[in-house]
């Protein structure tokens, strides 16, 4: 093979990125050689940047480039409600609803003893610390709806509740937009379980 | 949004890559940040090295980190024979499939009026000097079998075959694998057409 060196090393790079196999790192190594050095410069920049700018909040530990981070500075948001998650894209997401105005704390996994993930690996500790001073009124859990997301907030819900915190989970239920005869059988069965006065 | 800084722009680095979507682009940024920091300093290094060792060949006009490129150096290639293609990752395609011992020369892209790509834009000239020194006895077009490869193999095809050249292009038939069923009519049609003798 005539591409070994620099060019190859680059779609190796790229190939190593979770989703992105080896013709899709092709495409994106050739991408880059086409464009003026000044795309790659920009990309190479914003990595090293990112990754060490970036560290953990002290309180909540999602990922920020500040001390503590722009919601826990926040002095607008309501302290007293804490929205743990796994994962910091979670806050994003959650912080696009635009309808959560407390903090958060990030767990930074799942409980998964098949994985070797125990209580330790997560956050947990931090979030008692956190609960402990006082002046937390609820907790609620919004691990992903799956197993390892629903064992874990089972598990925190058994820490937390004898904290005398209210602790709540994201509701079940069909998503917005769906139709009824699309959706699975436990998805159905927990919004009707759910169902609302109207 | 909480997510300005540096994670934000990192986001946007990859978006702006070809087929990454904001998503992938979220979820490649933050398996950046989960991993070791080498992770991201090998990524940003390959990256800068890969642009600025890259060149193009000043014989085939392939991007390569040597002068001239490796195929174009290698004295066991046959040098009367051109392959014409119209990107360097097709020159890896063809070098992968083992069955071209000639030289190649990469026209960086295809004719296309429709975007203002005309004969000046790809390395036309460079091809017909490299013909005009006498040693080329045959040129293959294996430019894209579609629209913009096939005007582009035509317009070439009839400016080298006054200059006495073999002019050839790929056969056209079914991919090796196929079934006769899934394949389209103009594929099907030009398989019975170059039809050949057992």
């Amino acid at each position: 093979m005539h591409n070994t060196g620099p060019v190859a090393r680059l779609v190796d790079e790229f190939a190593r990125l979770p989703g992105i196999g080896p013709k899709t790192a092709q495409r994106l190594a050739f991408y880059i050689l086409n464009q003026p050095a000044e795309t790659a410069g920009r990309l190479a920049a914003a990595l090293l940047e990112a990754r060490e700018s970036t560290r953990r909040c002290t309180v909540c530990l999602n990922l920020t480039d500040q001390e503590p981070c722009a919601v826990c500075a926040d002095p607008r948001r309501t302290p007293g409600v804490i929205c743990v998650v796994e994962q910091p894209r979670d806050v994003l997401a959650m912080e696009k609803s635009r309808s959560f105005k407390g903090l958060y704390h990030v767990l930074h996994g799942s409980l998964s003893p098949m994985n070797g993930i125990g209580p330790d690996e997560l956050t947990v500790r931090e979030l008692l610390k956190r609960i402990g001073e006082g002046k937390v009124k609820e907790v609620i859990l919004a691990t992903n709806p799956n197993v390892e997301g629903d064992a874990t907030a089972l598990y925190l819900s058994r820490l937390i509740q004898p904290l005398n915190v209210r602790v709540t989970r994201l509701a079940h239920g069909l998503p917005v937009g769906a139709s009824l005869e699309y959706a699975d059988e436990i998805t159905l069965s927990k919004a009707l379980e759910g169902r609302r006065e109207l």
